[in-house]
């Protein structure tokens, strides 16, 4: 049909085929129209599509290159820290060569750090190119540069608001994981504020709840219970008779546990642990993980409680709340204090295990970050010596040497001391005893110390006749056994203090939008960025509780004043590190 | 109108009506067909909008989060690799901390490879857990792993094939910049094959063009003059009479220059160099810069060598082709050789600037990629020490011992046995003579070694006394006078070889799509994945190189077995580390 055809019927007038015309004409326009509307419609969904398009490009772009901070309503964020005390670049080559070695892994088989290092922190404090681990610490719990041994407290000694605190004021759970004492300098910078990190006995008293803020921590578990004892109590630390376990109960917590039985028995089979559980399995610093599993009912390792502590956290957070929870491996930096690169490994292996429960959480659970760092280097640890200075050093280091060591040097050097106290107070006075306890001293330097602890079947005449010197001081043994076996895997140390490199960044992310929320921890950062991001990631606000702690300050804040001419706790930290 | 209305129509038979009613059928039909084909065309166009609107999410999501690696072509890829030689992590904290004092910088101040860090590299060889620099180089240039020693060949020592044989293969220009011999480890692992590094007479002649392949480097700025003369020229390192510098110009090289004098001259004012130029600015290594500025006539520092060598090559490159570049901090990892923190830090600021040139380039000009890493660690240098093993260790280190330093360890040996031997020869046999040739020592140990070279104003009177013995080896003067420095200042060394430690990994990139194609470099790589991603990323082939090699290797290469039983070609590493 066309216009001609239909041409004709116009011209008659009949209301019919006016109507008929009228009628297709409306007919062609209402079909117009509706092609209009659909056309417009399409338009307009052409439009929105291009615009949704455009959008879609767009966010994905703006997600995958900025990071976004929007909390999505009801949902939670958890952060969990985790502190590798004293654990340098080089120990992280170490302990992977080490476990390549025992596993006869080929060289690209990688560690659970390897492929989530994102970065590096530079760890100086803002009174030394060299950090002590109270500084370190703040530096991630208040984001600020401080003076070595300080805890939670600024340059001026002033208390500055930590990243848990703010976390717990905006209801979120909390947990401290360490194998230190809790009140040593890392934990203790999350969850209390004194001027020197020496006052452990005034951390305790905060930790429990005793202060402005009231109880902030809802899971703690490690070392140190002998600061929790009144002096009444043998083997206390304080100088003082409050027991803070027995009071511990007015601020909230519900249940302590000394040892992995008793542990095991609060957790069943779910391993879950009820909120506001203090766990302090040894009187000062857990067992080195090379010790403790010759001994493994009294003590769980780090991955255990790591586990437990995540699981428990999930089980018990509220909607909307999530968890901040402090992890350390914080006996990495002990084995490194006392040049001893067996205890040494074995930390960082316990570290490698937990790195990994942590990141199995992580994957398994949405808005989760985990950041892996350490305060500072310890050791000055090298993979290389030059034991002659007149000989050009060989290029190389022997794992086989520390995987025949079974005991830490600090219990070795203990288990020696009570030998000669033993024999120094036998009756043996005539030449034939005295030759006898020499000679069964030396048996036991050769055989117990050398052979069995340290798996040394070639101690030479010299190394034998010092460590038998009953006279020789704890200090010298523990450095000297450190360096008998180091020194023929051919690792070196510089100091059994800390140094200055710039320690590795770790981080990994369960968060939507892939890892780009990860982004802006890439790179090389001042250790207080640590905690920057983390307070913006959680959206906290340490200002806020800075000005809470410090309204009151005069009514139970120790100043610096005081501690440094008055006041001294008794010091712990030099027998086994900063 | 409404279908009521027109009912009645469609029952009078009349063939007009009966004809309208068709009409109108028809249009109401081809209206429905024009809605819809509308919808239909709608449909697909929201369709192919939805599709596009995925496709453009997804390529974005894909661009952003892959590599991709595809030539658009008529553009070009250069690929500059920046080898930091014996610059570990503990290194790039010094480097920065040490500018940042003599700069009065903040804390938080970045040096120009701080805010590039994207991981780290491993640097173990096929044959030790520490390597060497020509096992190092030859993981990055051949990417694998080969026995210490190695320079382009493999474990077995077969030639392999190189990313810069490759990329000129493929038509690209190449570049070597370097502060060593050319003849040295890195360089020499780029652009030779032989079965041990000291065969560095073998590498000058593979390097003018001598080989299968034949001349193979466009540019070649560094030291290393006496492998290029002739044993009857003065000052030769040669065994045989070629005189490499007139052969050269058969295999094309049309430049020679010796000294920055003449480099200057043939730069002109625009900085270009004509392609095939070599730069041999010094009979041996190169000056370290603390020394080289004190004389800055003969030697181009590095980061000139560097600007002048990209403007050069990117003038030259043709449409389609880019370059390859390979820059090498070569004496940072000889400053650590000597346990010398002064030569040391001025070798790592200068390559800081010369990062910064770098820097500036690639982000001046596209598809370009800029990779910075070490093959391994120099010296366990540590910034921290315990000088005394019975008193605790200070938690800190000074610059500013380091900043009162001018002269390297290198050469303030070089002159104490200097003057040494001139005191040698006089003819002082009286006891009054002695005496004062005694004192004529010790004052110029006092005055011109330890006060005027090194800074040092509190020398002991046991630091001259051992000075001051003529008959001391010159290793041990170099280790002490390091070792003196270093101590004053707390920084440790474990030895004067390499460690094991995973060295930092940078990059920078102005490739299109962001940084996204530095992805697959982030995190913690073996140093052989170095060597992979160049080749990825310019599309080489090395396999084909590396048969064309072969081929022929019976005769241009000596195996393995003729090296390490007849032959030995004279070591010079061991003065100036490896």
């Amino acid at each position: 049909m066309n216009r001609q055809a239909s041409a004709p019927l116009l011209a008659n007038e009949d209301p019919r085929d006016s109507f008929d015309d009228q009628e297709r004409e409306l007919l062609k326009q209402e079909s117009r129209k509706q092609i209009s509307r659909e056309r417009r419609r399409m338009c307009l969904c052409l439009g929105l599509a291009v615009v949704l398009a455009s959008a879609a490009a767009i966010t994905t772009t703006y997600l995958l290159t900025k990071s976004t901070n929007t909390f999505t309503p009801g949902r939670s964020r958890n952060v969990i820290m985790m502190v590798s005390d004293g654990f340098g670049p080089a120990s992280q080559t170490y302990g992977r060569s080490y476990w390549q070695y025992i596993n006869n892994h080929t060289e690209g088989v990688k560690t659970s750090l390897d492929d989530i290092l994102i970065g590096a922190s530079r760890t100086r404090s803002s009174d030394s190119l060299v950090t002590d681990s109270a500084a370190g610490a703040t530096a991630f719990s208040c984001a600020i540069k401080s003076y070595n041994a300080a805890i939670g407290v600024d340059p001026n000694g002033n208390p500055c608001g930590t990243v848990l605190e703010s976390a717990k004021a905006n209801g979120m759970l909390t947990g401290l994981v360490v194998t230190s004492r809790v009140t040593h300098a890392t934990p203790a910078a999350f969850s209390a504020h004194v001027v020197h990190r020496d006052m452990e006995a005034d951390i305790a008293v905060q930790q429990i709840g005793d202060y402005p803020l009231g109880r902030q921590v809802d899971l703690m578990l490690g070392g140190g219970r002998c600061f929790f004892l009144p002096n009444t109590t043998a083997g206390s630390c304080r100088l003082d008779d409050r027991d803070l376990i027995k009071e511990s109960r007015s601020y909230g917590w519900e249940h302590v546990v000394f040892n992995r039985d008793e542990f095991k028995d609060l957790i069943g089979e779910d391993e879950i642990l009820p909120l506001r559980t203090m766990g302090l399995f040894h009187p000062s610093h857990m067992n080195f993980e090379v010790d403790r599993i010759r001994n493994d009912k009294l003590e769980p390792p780090l991955h255990e409680m790591a586990r437990v502590a995540l699981k428990s956290l999930k089980k018990w957070t509220t909607r909307g709340h999530g968890f901040f929870l402090m992890i350390e491996g914080s006996r990495i930096d002990m084995g490194a204090h006392n040049n001893d690169p067996v205890a040494h490994v074995h930390e960082i292996l316990e570290y490698h295990r937990t790195i990994q429960v942590v990141r199995d959480f992580v994957a398994d659970n949405p808005d989760t970050v985990m950041i892996s760092t350490s305060d500072h280097e310890t050791g000055g640890f090298t993979l290389g010596l030059q034991p002659d200075p007149n000989t050009y050093p060989d290029y190389l280091w022997r794992p086989e040497v520390i995987s025949r060591a079974k005991v830490s040097t600090e219990i070795l050097t203990s288990d020696l001391i009570l030998f000669h106290t033993a024999n120094k107070n036998d009756d043996a006075f005539d030449i034939q005893g005295q030759a006898s306890r020499r000679h069964q001293t030396q048996d036991f330097v050769r055989k117990e110390i050398l052979e069995k602890g340290l798996g040394i079947t070639d101690a030479t005449e010299e190394e034998i006749e010092y460590l038998s010197n009953a006279d020789t001081i704890p200090n010298d043994i523990l450095r000297y056994l450190g360096h008998a076996i180091s020194r023929r895997a051919n690792l070196g140390w510089t100091t059994m203090g800390h140094t200055g490199v710039d320690v590795n960044l770790y981080a990994a992310s369960s968060v939507q939008n892939g890892n780009r929320i990860l982004d802006r921890l890439r790179g090389n950062h001042e250790n207080t960025e640590i905690g920057d991001y983390m307070s913006w990631y959680l959206q906290l606000d340490l200002p806020s509780i800075t000005e809470k702690l410090t309204k009151s300050a005069d009514k139970w804040f120790k100043p610096k004043s005081k501690f440094f001419t008055a006041e001294h706790s008794h010091s712990l930290h030099e027998e086994t590190g900063h």
